[in-house]
């Protein structure tokens, strides 16, 4: 009866939730291409919105040209962490991608932990502007670090939520690929669990694993020369 | 004839407006698609934006660590203010593609009344500041109910026009489903009028209904399960 | 030739230009949909950004709540000039995509008119915020209708280039379609002349014709009703 | 086996990374529409955020109206600021699209350059907003001509990459076009190192080149007459 099978879509939740009959469900137009589109919408304007960190400097009077070089040398902290967190957001952005690329179906609980994804990610903002200026200062540096790794668990937990009896990918995927995955996402937190740690000994060890995390997911890591050549 | 179905284009007015023939009909290159990209884009746009709400401290002088922490804390009310408007921004978003899911023709009313939506939709940012600095003052609670139930309103209206008579949507659309969508979208505006009425009394009952609102749609509703098992 | 053929795509200009063999010949990877993707995402990031004309007020000391309210009434003519540039702006949306629903090719200047039309939505933050604050000053109130006047001019510069000797429209396109879009997209900037003219007099006069322009294109207008009904 | 090929998506690195086996590969999720969203993402956000280099200015007491007039008129270096980098973002968003036009496939590799000459572009309304302010000042000049100067090398960074042995262009792309567009896309640094030089003698030849580069993009080149009729 098509006016039941309408009815039933209403069953699932979500505002005005749906649930299609096949195994293949998705929220009603809340499926993988919706949630990735406003993930993308978040990533490029938060990447642009970290420039709002650099502010131009306010010069009064006498040599400006000579202040303004001086001004521009102090900005010079904000200049690395626009780049980092940049970097960083890219390596976010790419791990999202590949993680969707493996989801095939989307439900309501998927679609809220990715909220909360997008939530982390749009506060690095302002913990990339706290710790370009106060990069000297352990509160920073540790604000910095949470905000990462609150980043990457909200990921994991996406992972987790979607490979856990394989309930939203591939019912054959390979169960290294779920491991590896695992794996690759907790080494982003690990790195800036270690940072936290080190901020209480020297902040500037913090400073240096933040630069380095990107680069480990940059570069094709050992893991990916084990798999290219499958024994 | 050719040049007159052309000429039938221009008579639905817009700038250069276009009604097709058939039932389906859209306005010229301003079918669901383009109408959910803006909203899209508007959305994610208006996510980032309200982390600008929270400002990095400025500290001058002195144990500059120490202070850092205390300013930090002080931005408390801030931080949860940009969660709760998230989540809220996240449940608005969600409802609005399930909305948009059974409705299947667009006109020039649904595209203003859909504007009328975004514009209150946008505003959410500048209530989020404001209850974040001013979480205790009675005005500040005010604004940000008004603004959310606006923006409640706002959807209720596009959902009352689209289904009057199924004006456009599935002109066999289960009924209960119209009546349903409606129930859940004004559950948010009542609990934001009880929130503003709940601060004539004292602010801090409105700031947990504000808190308590989106967990209401996130989670699946005793109305879902219901319609899960219908007897 | 392949090889020709790919060599004769480097022969229309652009970095690295490419123009089709066919009649429906587009830029490389430059047609309509890119165009209109750059374009909605300018329109969503603008009409978001309008909200950062409204500042939270800084209170120190003092009955705060009292003080908010204050305020915040007088934030008035800002919210009033946010409304009306959002609703400008979507009428705006709504035409430019009328527009490109009759073009059915595009190439190098039309992509710059295009670009000169954004740089004109793109100041609209700017001019809104003025207007906002200098509702009653002459500059702000000029300021405001030269900028919507540009955005309206280039518009129809893009309409006018498009459809003469039908360059990038349809070859059988109903001339009274032309002339009609023509008409109704030259009102607004009529209407912000005279706007400007009368600022000489009063801005309140301007105020108000800022402020019903808007309507005069979401209402379906005279001339829609006419070409209804065609004699 | 399918496994087996499902195993294999995970050996080409990224964080949870695809490649398929045949030689039109490109990264899980990853492919060009991906890069080049986020790359349309980043950019109009980037051409709105400019806007905010516009600060209006702010009065207090006395002839508001005339003070209003000086204060605007004291704004223009920073609107032609605004007016030459929106086109500079233009013409770097035309050449982008156009190398990605002819870009057929995508690696690790491509998507960090890509993100690289992104990170160059996201700093340009911090670059604007300085020589806004500073037009007169050699750091100013110079800084801006450094930020465009890295935008236009990662540019062609990524185009000598993609066309290095015709590593993710079409295998039988003209050599020609290749040479033509590395030719064109140098043309700009070109340009800036020109202005950064001429600024140790006089800062407004700077600002001259800085303005006149973008002609250089938009109107169509002698190589594009030379080309549009080969001998």
């Amino acid at each position: 009866m098509a006016g039941n099978r309408k009815f039933g879509n209403a069953t699932n939740g979500g505002a005005i939730p749906s649930m299609s009959q096949d195994k293949e469900a998705t929220f009603a137009g809340l499926g993988k291409a919706r949630i990735e589109g406003l993930t993308d919408g978040i990533f490029s304007t938060v990447m642009t919105v970290l420039v709002l960190s650099l502010s131009v400097p306010i010069i009064v009077g006498g040599s400006v040209n000579a202040k303004l070089l001086i001004d521009l040398q102090s900005l010079w902290p904000n200049f690395v962490a626009y780049v980092v967190s940049f970097v960083v957001l890219g390596v976010y952005w790419v791990g999202h991608h590949s993680m969707f690329h493996f989801i095939k179906r989307t439900n309501r609980m998927i679609l809220w932990l990715n909220m909360m994804f997008l939530l982390c990610i749009g506060l690095i903002p302002f913990s990339t502007a706290m710790i370009g200026r106060y990069s000297g200062e352990q509160i920073a540096v540790i604000a910095y670090g949470v905000n990462l790794t609150a980043a990457g668990v909200a990921m994991n937990v996406c992972w987790m939520y979607a490979t856990h009896n394989r309930r939203l990918v591939a019912k054959d995927l390979d169960v290294r690929i779920i491991k590896l995955a695992r794996r690759r996402i907790i080494v982003g937190p690990l790195i800036c669990l270690i940072a936290i740690i080190g901020s209480f000994f020297n902040t500037e060890i913090s400073l240096v694993l933040y630069g380095l995390m990107p680069i480990f997911y940059i570069l094709p890591g050992k893991i990916d020369v084990h798999f290219t050549h499958p024994h």
